[in-house]
């Protein structure tokens, strides 16, 4: 019999190009207290016995409300200087319940829509976009945020940056000379990314969640990996749950989350192993990324192959945050 | 060394609950015609040395544009009484190229916008949606019609009939008394449904194109699993092209076009198995609905657990089209 670790939460921030000598020390540590915060907050359900979707909500809701990261409040901004966030949530549960939801603009937490969507008895479909995806959001009494909330000016320096480097809107540069051209080079990294968590709770089952603000300067109307059961997120209680992050688009033509759950389940591999090797193929046909993938019994892995991938684990069984950025360590 | 059929293509245009007495004989034979016009179509292509993804683009254009089928002109209503149409298209090749449009009210025919979408070198996305996405098509020369162009009476009754049955909408009653209740029961049947198309050229390379207005009274803001890559398309040329059609929320929570391509590559099942089990194993969670299947020796299936699923297919070494409608046939 294998051995079961117990209820676990494993949460990502993103991976992309993450260079150590362009970070400050205090910088790291911002990061890595905002990962500690996220883990806590989800290990403060799971170790009263609370459900895996209670848990993953909590830990995703964290890093959207924490401008570091590039989901909710630290969202990216697309081409025409807007942010349209995306998000997903999965049960591995036999009836697989998904909820999904895009093209928002107004939602402050996305997730908690997904998961609104997932439980919502009234609801027949798994994804929502657009407007009537925020109607919903509004209806059912969630927080609605004027779309300036998702302004930051790492967000929009990156913006900027990007339109400078070759990817010019029509109107860029009226924005620029409105603006200025100061980009900070300090924290210029490749902003794509994503946040999500995946937990197994008390009754052994296996939640998902996953969400972000897209990357840097995509077109408006632009739908990614985040929101696609299969493609950014998956669960299934008899292999594992994945959260991807990465480039959105090799993730959704590769299947990355359904396929590390098919060869647990058709190879016989491991977390680990079927993980790392999606992640090793993923590489090989040009996608950059990264995944968190978890099983019932608490065994995780954490693969990506880029040079950082914001990271961590908690288990109830110790009460310790464990977070990583870099590939060394 | 397996037997090559050569160049083939396969269709379905839906599959549901096709009731043999609920027809007249003059309505199965129009229903079969369209079904051979859109193989002959797609057949002239590839008869000609064309590529598959012209033949599968060709093919589900004229289902798009034949009111039987529920894509395109076709499309069933919102429950708010609207068309929202969405489709993807994805080419079997070791980039596994794929475009993907959604929430569309205004564009005639959304899987060449999904193809526009492939095949643009200045597009980096997969995947758009809402008027993005139409404002895309426009500026691409593509054709745009007013919303009314996607009125059929059919669908409308279908519409309210569902109004009817206790889903009812806000303004359901006044619809009701302007439009009269009057619902044709001939035709009065289970309107979920889909249209796609698979094609394997003179080059072996395999093209999937799906298309669908959604289901009758879906939410607006609803994404099936139409345009998701892996879910109602998937196509991989190691393995198989895959279409699906019936209760998208299920094909989106179970990943079942990859599933099938997953069954093949991992397991070492043939087209016909790997799509067998998983319809199979759809059924056995609730889900109903059928896929077709095309591996690029030309071997297919065309399985479906309902009691009927409109498909055919046409061999260019034959040039003859075989048309299917019935769980008997």
């Amino acid at each position: 019999m294998e051995n079961n670790h117990g209820p676990t939460l494993v949460i990502h921030g993103g991976a992309g190009t993450i260079v150590r000598n362009k970070f400050t020390e205090e910088k790291l540590q911002e990061h890595r207290e905002a990962l500690k915060d996220s883990l806590k907050v989800g290990y403060e359900i799971l170790s009263k016995g609370g459900s895996s979707i209670d848990a993953v909500e909590a830990s995703v809701r964290v890093m959207e409300d924490c401008p570091l990261f590039n989901a909710g409040k630290g969202s990216v901004f697309t081409k025409g200087g807007k942010n349209e966030l995306e998000a997903s949530i999965m049960l591995g549960i036999s009836s697989h319940t998904a909820g999904a939801c895009t093209l928002l603009r107004t939602v402050k937490n996305p997730i908690s829509l997904a998961k609104t969507l997932l439980l919502d008895p009234d609801n027949p479909h798994v994804f929502l976009g657009g407007i009537e995806a925020e109607n919903y959001a509004k209806s059912k009494g969630l927080e609605i945020v004027d779309p300036g909330y998702f302004f930051t000016e790492l967000r929009w320096k990156q913006h900027l940056d990007g339109l400078e480097k070759g990817k010019i809107s029509e109107n860029s540069e009226n924005i620029i000379s409105i603006i200025g051209k100061d980009i900070d080079d300090e924290f210029n990294q490749d902003p794509t990314g994503t946040v999500g968590a995946i937990a197994v709770d008390v009754n052994g089952i296996i939640a998902v969640a996953t969400s972000t603000g897209g990357f840097n300067n995509k077109k408006e109307g632009r739908i990614g990996d985040t929101p696609l059961i299969s493609s950014g997120t998956w669960v299934d209680n008899e292999t594992c749950g994945v959260s991807g992050t990465g480039n959105g688009e090799y993730f959704i033509r590769y299947s990355v989350a359904h396929d590390v759950s098919a060869r647990m389940k058709y190879l016989g591999e491991s977390v680990h192993e079927a993980a790392t090797n999606v992640v090793k193929d993923l590489k090989k046909v040009g996608g950059d990324g990264g995944v968190i993938a978890l099983d019932k019994y608490g065994n995780f892995s954490m693969p990506f192959n880029t040079s950082g991938m914001y990271r961590g684990y908690i288990r109830v069984s110790e009460g310790v945050p464990y977070v990583y950025i870099f590939d060394d360590e």
